[in-house]
Parts: C-alpha cells; structure tokens; sequence
C-alpha cells in the first residue's frame, strides 16, 4: 500500500453538490474514496483499450427450448475455451436460463466471445462486463 | 414465436456504411437480427427503469489479504440474501479475486447492493451489469 | 457456541497408533477436532436418511457433442429447478465438460435428480454429494 | 465410439431380482446402461488412486460469522489456486455457507485441500467428491 497524498481540487459550487448528493447516496463516507473509485474505473478501461491481460464476464439470457441454441452456445463456449474459467448457469423459470461466463485473457478475444454469442438467433440479451486482473490497479 | 412482419427503414448513406461494417465485424448474418438485439437492449434498461423483476450480476476485483474487507463483503452479501442467487469466486493470483454475484430482484436492490460493495475501503472495481429475467423479451 | 465437555474414550493400542497416525497426515492438531467432523459427517448422515431440508451437490462428466444429451441434461435440470440452486460449468477440454449443480430441498428429490442424470446416455460420470444446510450442526 | 460388444452374464435369481428393482427405482432403461456405469465408477476409482489428473469438487458448510475462519479458507484456497478452477458460494442463510470448489490436478492436491479445509475449526462439513477429467473414459 501506497503513502497517502493530499491535494486541493476546484470545483463549481453547482457540481459539488449533486456530486456531494450522490456519494450519500451511493453509500460513501468521503470524496476521496470515490475519488479512487472513478480513477480505478478509468485504469480498467484503459487496460481493455491496451489490449493488456483483462477478467470480466459475459452474461446471457436465453431460452433453453430452443434446441440448436444450447449447442451453440456449448460449442462456441468450448472454442473460446483459452479465455473461459468457469461458467455459472441459472435456471431461472421452466424457459428462461441466465448464465455467467468468467473470463480471463485478451479484450479482443473476450469481444470476440461476446459477439459470437450475441450472433446466435434466439439470445435474449448479452452483456460484457469489463473488469480488471487486478494485478496493475491499488 | 410470433410472425415477422418487414417493413422499411430510411438511414442516411454513410450512417448505414458504418452501421454494415460493424456488423461484418460482429459477425451478424443480417441487419434485422442487429436492430432486434439493439432493440432487446433497450427492453432490458426499461425493466431496469420502472423496477420490474431483474436478473443480473455484480462482478469485482479485490485483494483478499485486506483482511477486514472479506468479512464486510461477506456480511454484506448475506444481508442481500434475498436478491443473491449464487457468487462464482476466482482466486486470480496470490493476492487477486475475481467475484462474480448473480442476482434476480428490484433494481433498487441490486443498485444498492453494488453500492455498498463499492464503499468498502480497498475494493478494486465493481461493475454492475444489468440483464433480465427474459419474461417479457423474445 | 456450547461450553466444552471432556470426558474419556477407551481405545486399543494398535487402533489408536493408527488413527494418529492418520490425524497428523490429514494435517489434525487434536484428537477432539477429528472426533468433531466423525460425528458431524454422522449428522448429515441422518439428516439425508430422515429427509430434512439438505444441502448438496451433482457432480457430472459428459462430452458435450452428443448433441441429444446437452438437451436432455438442461431438460432434466428445469425440471428439478426447485432443488436447484445453480450449477458451475467448467469446459475441461474441446470434448469434456464438468458441470456442478448445487442443490438444496429434500434428499428424494436429490437423489431422484442424481439417477435421472445418471440414466441418461453417454453420461461419463456422475456423484452426488450429500452435505447439509448447517442449521442442525454446531 | 467404440463397436458394441454383446456377452452373457450369470447371476444368482435372488441378486438379480434385487438389481432389476433397483434399475427401475433409478429411472434405467437397460441393464446394459447401468453396468456401463457400475464400469466407469471403477474407472473413476482407478484415476484417483494411480495419481492420474483428475477433476472433482470440494464441498463445505461452514457459519462464516467465525471471522478467522472465512480468511483462513481463503488463505488455504489461494495456496492451493494451481488445482483450483473456480468457486461457487452460496448464502443458505444469514449465517451458513455452501461452497463448492471446482478442482483439477493431482488426486494428492484434491486430497490435502480436503484436509486443510476440514483441519479448520469451526468448519462444520467438508466433503471431497472424486471425478474424472473424462479424456480416459468412453
């Protein structure tokens, strides 16, 4: 862990304020903390803009009736299994299944993923969520 | 499944130019299964607005040496028992965690919910990412 | 937590040796810590042969080319999404996929899911683990 | 895969009438179905205790209020993340936790994981289940 270090920031009167209303209600006890939060947010993404090493997730609703989706989905899945940890399945009514795809490896391939799988006739929605390894973020 | 009806869009040239390569990109076959997904897209955030019964997923990055932070995630997580169905965890490296929390729920809980794993002190990242149950998306 | 209570147990020499020998290979520090899991692992015993609310897992190896198979498996999973929790896939390699179902309800119902996965064909391996809610264990 | 062989089998009346009801009672079609089966647990049996890789699961209960506790289990999961793949947690209730450890590696890791997981007090159940990697069974 790094020494702390303090510094004074301008800001309009009109802005601190709606920024000051959200941090109640976001939860936070001080700026600074969500000062470090909006940076982190920007390290994330520069990481995924680099190129570098990423984690994230790519979440998917769809109907498991339709019977060539699933193996669709199994197969791409089992192509992009270099990026892939570990794949979370929800049954979420007698239709509808939500599953969360870990991921771990390059931004490009894991957009790869993503756009395969939303490619498929039938998926309801696909998200991806970029994240970070964590390694280069304090 | 209900009947496909074909109707016209009028886009400007270049606009569409853009909109083609993107596809080719995405690996779509057609232009109609892109306007569905972006439609569908808008179909998840307006469950998400008017509080309707979402699923989804909050991921995050922390380093699990921070020892008091494993604790307050923990209670933090069981005090939103209600809406957590189940929480995928990946020990990325020595020190990195990869946690990944599925939900179903209100909104309003699952934005809480990803706020106060956000203000504890020393957490790397959380994403929220919206999704849906799939009940009122084809 | 309930006070302790020491009281004596009588062993054969040999039989003693030998579970000592045993307590330091599974890395025990006391003789009272082993005879705790022995009798806890006799709870959840009980708890499965009564049919209390238990906890648990279904454990599965399958190639997931044998198309019908992938079907029959989520069918079988939605039909029993009332013990289900969710399950974790993990792509072992291009052919094989390790899937793990967490499941909480009664042990029939556990037991009917195991064979059900169990009799479908082309199904490489399955196990189901008894474990429990913890409620009843100290 | 492979040709289908077919051969005779002798059997006491009395064993085999016992072994046909039990067919029934497990949802299998033929009694061919379900010595293949009785085959590949054996299989099973034989990775484990050759040292072969192998994949499996480590399932807990454990009151993650007991505040060493939670960080220990973590520190043991992280000094074992070469054969760990990922973890399902699940909030049973305010104070009990499933979690189910995906594993692959050596069936000597899978087994000292087990074991200093169990050797943690206050841990109220640990069960190790065996699996395959399905790459030597057909």
């Amino acid at each position: 862990m790094s020494r702390l270090i303090r510094f004074g920031v301008s800001l309009e009167k009109g802005l601190l304020e709606k920024f000051d209303y959200l941090l109640k209600k976001k939860n936070y006890t001080s700026r600074s903390e969500s000062f470090r939060d909006l940076i982190r947010q920007e390290l994330v993404k520069k990481e995924w803009q680099e190129g570098k090493e990423i984690a994230g997730a790519v979440i998917l609703i769809y109907d498991h009736h339709k019977r060539e989706l699933v193996n669709k989905m199994m197969n791409i899945q089992h192509n992009f299994s270099e990026i892939i940890i570990s794949t979370q399945h929800i049954h979420l009514d007698h239709n509808n299944c939500l599953e969360i795809i870990a991921i771990r490896g390059s931004p490009n391939q894991a957009e790869k993923l993503s756009d395969h799988l939303r490619s498929v006739k039938k998926v309801k929605h696909v998200a991806l969520t970029m994240s970070s390894t964590g390694k280069h973020i304090e």
